[in-house]
């Protein structure tokens, strides 16, 4: 068997996430589909992690096995010409037996990207329109999850995770003009983690009063209900050791 | 009657252009119906100039007369009441009798938006892809054509402009991470011209041999053939007196 590791980049806007479904609109099926039609063998595509329904990769990682033995630019150009548009394989290596793209994962960074100013249908679906934002306030907030903590308060239910206990490595909020982008680098992130915090940010830069430490120690959702639309978050990459 | 002046922002992707057609897809149709709906009023909504199907606007000027007496503020939520989600009113004010979105208009700034690195369908009919681009080649083309010229190598046929002399204010090529714009100001443009332009800078760019100020003073078309795709183009504002 050979294993290659992909590094895949997609709008998330017209697939019901990254995790196969019945329907098979997700973009693991997508890839799985792809693969099959390029080597006529059936797989499983493993990725780093979900994505949810409308939420954006631009580094997406992910592992699958075939028996056939292919260059990895023959992986790229071949997978990319099945995909639809909206996927893309941009890199493909082969990988040690060993590796696991979900299981390997070390790190990974996501953006949850705003804008304020004037709202313009260019951005549907790209970012999230608020009118005003203090990034300055922004950040203060953000830079109180980093570290070691127990998430709880920013975790959707259902997720089934075993503990609650994450670690942020980095934290920061960018102005870009109009733009105020949102980047968080963890060893991992609970069920909705990234936009729990973003709606506590939007509420922060919006003037409203919040305490994302008091939150924290909390551990109680309720203390941050609201979820910022998935059409803001990117999945910018996976570290590996 | 009572002239208003309005600011549109557009994305023109699903559009045939600005200008009124049979087909009733144009952004001035939208606009006409809208205001139709609003009031009751067949009228004629005058753009600062055509945009080319495909082209976005940021900063789109237009004018139209209607017998009602509307508060600015009831013309844009009305008007947004009733216009595709792809066709925003910013902004919209009374305006003068002697008040011409077309004639009146004395700046124009357009940006052609590329990118290079990697190509993600996260920007299709947003930016051009090129893999690689040198933003100080490109600068220093770009530079060239400031000034009052006879622009008539940058222009496509079929446009029946009275004169190819133009003056161009200023041009800007901005890094932004793997970002190209290039921005520029004119007090008009033939047609396809900053496409035409932009064509040229991309080769620049590419580490082609390019040399403005010899396509400008041929007043050649035939030097430069390549027109860069209508959706890395945006409108982004129109200067008035």
């Amino acid at each position: 068997m050979n294993k290659y590791r992909i590094t895949v980049t997609y709008d998330g806007s017209g697939f019901c996430g990254w995790q196969s479904q019945p329907s098979g609109n997700s973009i693991q099926d997508a890839l799985e589909a792809a693969v099959f039609a390029l080597t006529g063998e059936t797989t499983n595509v493993v990725g780093s992690g979900r994505t949810d329904a409308g939420v954006h990769a631009l580094g997406q990682t992910a592992h699958f096995c075939i028996e056939k033995d292919l260059e990895p630019k023959t992986v790229i150009g071949g997978l990319n010409a099945h995909l639809p548009r909206a996927v893309r394989v941009i890199s493909a290596e082969k990988a040690d037996e060993n590796f696991d793209a979900r299981k390997s994962a070390k790190r990974k960074t996501y953006m949850y990207a705003m804008y304020r100013g004037t709202p313009t249908p260019l951005l549907d679906g790209r970012a999230l329109y608020v009118p005003k934002l203090d990034a300055v306030a922004m950040r203060r907030e953000a830079e109180k999850i980093v570290g070691t903590h127990d998430f709880a308060a920013f975790m959707a239910s259902g997720s089934g995770a075993k503990t609650t206990v994450r670690t942020v490595y980095e934290t920061r909020v960018e102005e870009r003009g109009n733009f105020v982008l949102f980047y968080v680098t963890a060893n991992g992130f609970l069920y909705n983690m990234v936009r729990i915090i973003a709606a506590q940010l939007v509420k922060a830069g919006s003037g409203e009063y919040v305490d994302l430490s008091a939150i924290l120690a909390s551990r109680d959702r309720n203390r941050a209900k609201e979820t910022a639309p998935a059409y803001g978050l990117y999945l910018l990459n996976v570290e590996y050791e």
